[in-house]
């Protein structure tokens, strides 16, 4: 293995991936969006051991997804609160949600996404926010930028691109 | 631990992690949607162990995101095609594409999301489907479906909801 840590991968993908440590960090974060704050209830909702849970809740502190705030003096309680970047974490889990209505073999119906003033069901839908065209519609592929790392550069450049789209026409496949 | 897989809880995004199994494999996922198929692109973009990416192309195999397919017969070699399902992957990705792009130390800058036709480069964002609104400018929650499991339902049950509401405004920060 050449690295022992996403991080040094130059892809943000990879970078946020790090961030989380493992499934179980994701699925407090869905709590935590959800509102949940508290030991008890991430434990509840989770089914997870104790140990385990006290050291997701840690290193997601640790990462700046949560912040650790005491709510009760006698006995000392804590919450765990999301920060900015915890809470930009939405569109992450709204993904894996889509993802997994259409996928697994739960319900279609077992959750869903409402407006919470209004009630109606939201679908939600990835749009180039300056054309407003749907993500689906368009080409969209990932390229070097200009401060790209050379892998990243390698991996995006021209020639890639180029033989991974041959390789697709003659295979049948599409690529992204 | 009530249970030791993420499949029985009844949430849409707990059975999506269920199938990915680790960051590698999204990281595998990741490069289909980029267009690679085959096993020494694969090792050579992630640097990972060959036993653990065999192991891995497996599971995704089985999990029915990518697709096994000869394309060599002398010497047998064989590429990894996306699946629907995998291909419906690419929403993730792109979300967290755009945390990793604004929450890791990476340059904002080093991979840009492009339209292949026109070099242009996309800002993904969520909205509804029906109403065209931002995500963000909407209060959306997960609530229960018609079809949800009594866990999801005590979860996203309108008392659970109301309580998490009351405390977030109490302690000062917005629920999701």
């Amino acid at each position: 293995m050449r690295q022992s840590s996403f991080n040094n991968m130059g892809c943000p993908i990879a970078g946020a991936l790090e961030h989380f440590g493992d499934w179980w960090s994701l699925l407090i974060m869905r709590d935590a969006l959800d509102g949940f704050t508290r030991f008890d209830e991430f434990q509840e909702n989770l089914g997870i051991a104790p140990n385990i849970l006290t050291r997701r809740l840690k290193s997601l502190t640790d990462a700046g997804l949560l912040e650790r705030r005491q709510y009760s003096e006698r006995p000392a309680r804590y919450e765990y609160l999301l920060t900015e970047s915890g809470r930009d974490l939405g569109p992450v889990i709204v993904a894996l949600y889509l993802w997994g209505i259409k996928h697994t073999d739960l319900d279609h119906h077992s959750v869903v996404l409402v407006d919470q003033d209004s009630g109606a069901e939201i679908e939600p839908v990835y749009v180039d926010r300056r054309s407003g065209r749907p993500l689906r519609e368009i080409r969209a592929v990932f390229a070097a930028g200009r401060a790209a790392t050379d892998q990243m550069r390698r991996r995006h450049g021209p020639e890639t691109k180029a033989a991974l789209r041959d390789r697709a026409l003659r295979s049948g496949a599409a690529a992204l």
